[in-house]
């Protein structure tokens, strides 16, 4: 069974117990959250075993849902144009170190199989796939058959990957809705069943086998995670209707999905004007009853490519805020290019500011700790404490030194006679003691 | 007589004209939302004229409301620990060319006088200071008397200052209610005036003389830029008694520079979590009648020192879009030390994005056209049009650069053969031509 036929069989599986414990919650509220759809584990049996063999890293349970804090998503793998599998493993290491809560391997280049294999070895954290990448190498999209699509879901689930995209909801009926576009598709799945379906004039594959895909992911406990294969990919296509179309098909996978027992995540855009995010956010919710919704970014400005980290995290915060749960990071490179390490230090710092300002102002029990902690610190001077509490604290210190060099209390940026905060301690001592001074 | 008086009085000025060139807009409207003081345009008689003799430059007209696009102010200014006259001229240059609308000199270090006099013989955008800092140099805070405030403002004022930070809100009454704070003051302004009142046991001279500074403001017609010497420094401390009673006599003040003939903007936070900067921005709208609200980020999580400009950069687009005119930019460097230029960069970077994708959010007229057109330049992969209408173009050419050097289609996030955009023109060719294939 998978965790989701068990909590709604009312069984609190290890999975469910680990998820309460990292969260602080009750495991019954972990239970019923995925009983009710609204909550998921992505966790392959065989990634929790540790797959890989000996020494292969055990996948640490990762809860997905509104119940408990917003996750973020770090994207790796190589390209054909760049990147190799020992890239995309420091990449790994580098998205682990800065927050990531999952990754996804979008790997599209060098061995494919291999590079998961090892990203899966390495991974604590839950890990993604887009399956059908790995149907169309060395092979055009048109060839590719319907026996040839379920025996690749299989042999990754059998790897153990812990979601998969998978591009269903897009439909031959959509395509038409695509040419007042701008952009048209700018989901690399989206755009390759796209492809196919115009080539044999026939239905999504994905859509038609998607009871037998659910019967492969019900087997190792793989979730969905339903893709948006018609998400805008500029302000001018947001919230139109190709994108909305693809949305109600997705709201009728969500169904099905539950009904094979299957956990089911569902993706969503993209590039959303900002005012636009809290209608699509609480649209996804109605329409998918709920499901965890995996936002990428959104974007809410198309017009600063390099800085895309940045205009998806603004999205990000207002989605995780109005009711996303989960956020796949967009780094620097977005646009231009594969993201290096660095890009991918960056692209994951952007997100945990945006789920943990969403959890803060969403009022998640405990997660403004974090926040008067380090005000605390602030407050009494202690810099050591502060770069301690600081989500990167050396990136910190590094910018306090450069021109104070020991302890003082006081920074670079007034010095000492001008600090606020020290004069801010001498009037509230002077408030408090009554003290009377002679008048000028 | 100031502009605000001549709105009032029906006159359309060359300021107002160039304004509403700039912005595209009526010159009545401008005018008419001058003269109901929901428009600022910060322009000092001299440095409209050019301040600092031969070749100096002059003021280009700037409007701040929320009829015209949304306005971004970068702070310089030496510190006593960091940084020379010559570093901040560097960083005005920076800050001009990545898009400040405005700078503020918070210099409290070096010879000020000198410094601001250089800022403004350079300066095309609007100059603010907050002249109590050049009050207190060589000197303690205790030992300044009215008539050294007086003279001190007009000093500033005969230098060609555009726009002035007067903590005159912050009153002996509100200082009981910061005790109650995790980190009491934070403005420096703020502090420095508690100090003197706390010491003299007397209420603020500025908002006791708010009268006779409101008269040399009004010879040169320089702005008010209300302070709110009460914002809070931390989560814990945001919407809290002693900053919404600062609000309240800020309101009071509103009113009376308004009748006094003086064009006033009024200050606000500071840290404030997501979810409550609509109501901020909602309450100082209605407390002030519609005067521009200028918000220093609001910052949105206190963990990520080294990283506000974009946990601030969030607040801010937040702030925008709910009804802030002008964005007080905050760099990489916010609490830890003051900012090298590339830092003034990243900061004006973040913060033109929050500006402009809350002008796209709020649907002011044309602000979604250069998104347009960057998005018809990447359908169409013209590069070299993308890198023109970038907000950075070299940092993006150099991102897109470094795997893929000439000019393909593609880019190395995805390759050719897997670039969702040119499968989707294939689809769409498909489509259109309703080309029918051979079936599987």
């Amino acid at each position: 069974m998978t965790q989701y036929e068990q909590a709604r069989a009312g069984t609190i599986t290890p999975q469910m117990a680990r998820v309460a414990q990292r969260e602080g919650i009750d495991a019954e509220t972990v239970r019923d959250e995925l009983a009710a759809g609204r909550l998921v584990i992505p966790a392959n049996r065989l990634h929790l075993a540790g797959c890989g063999g000996e020494g292969a890293a055990r996948l640490d349970p990762c809860g997905i849902g509104r119940a408990v804090s917003t996750k973020i998503n770090a994207n790796i793998g190589a390209s054909p144009v760049s990147s190799c599998r020992q890239q995309e493993l420091i990449k790994l290491q580098w998205a682990l170190r800065y927050g990531a809560d999952a990754v996804m391997d979008l790997s599209t280049g060098g061995d494919l199989d291999e590079t998961r294999e090892h990203i899966l070895a390495h991974a604590t954290v839950p890990v993604g796939t887009v399956p059908v990448y790995s149907m169309i190498v060395d092979r055009p999209v048109e060839d590719l058959t319907c026996e040839q699509i379920l025996a690749c879901i299989a042999r990754q689930a059998e790897q153990g990957v812990d979601f998969f995209t998978i591009h269903a909801g897009i439909k031959r009926e959509h395509l038409g809705l695509v040419s007042r576009r701008k952009m048209g598709i700018v989901s690399r799945g989206g755009s390759l069943l796209a492809k196919w379906m115009v080539h044999h004039t026939r239905q999504n594959p994905m859509y038609e086998m998607f009871d037998e895909i659910s019967a492969i992911l019900r087997q190792y406990d793989v979730a969905y995670s339903l893709g948006d294969g018609l998400r805008p990919g500029c302000l001018a296509d947001a919230s139109d209707a190709a994108q909305f179309a693809e949305l109600d098909a997705l709201g009728e996978l969500v169904a099905r999905a539950r009904e094979a027992g299957v956990q089911t995540i569902v993706e969503g855009p993209g590039h959303i004007p900002f005012h636009e995010i809290e209608m699509n956010v609480a649209r996804q919710q109605a329409v998918c009853d709920g499901a965890p919704f995996y936002v990428l970014g959104p974007i809410v400005t198309d017009m600063f490519p390099g800085y895309d980290h940045i205009t998806s995290a603004i999205g990000a915060t207002a989605a995780a805020y109005h009711g996303a749960s989960f956020l796949c990071y967009v780094t620097p490179a977005e646009h231009l290019s594969l993201p290096t390490p660095e890009e991918v230090k960056q692209g994951c710092i952007a997100y945990k500011i945006a789920a943990h300002a969403a959890d803060v102002a969403r009022g998640l029990a405990g997660a403004r700790r974090a926040d008067d902690e380090i005000s605390d610190a602030r407050a009494a001077f202690d810099w050591q404490r502060q770069f301690e509490l600081a989500f990167d604290g050396p990136a910190a210190e590094k910018i306090r030194r450069r021109d104070v060099k020991d302890d003082q209390e006081f920074c670079a940026m007034c010095g000492r006679d001008w600090c606020a905060m020290r004069i801010s301690k001498e009037v509230t001592q002077g408030v408090g003691q009554g003290r009377d001074a002679a008048d000028r």
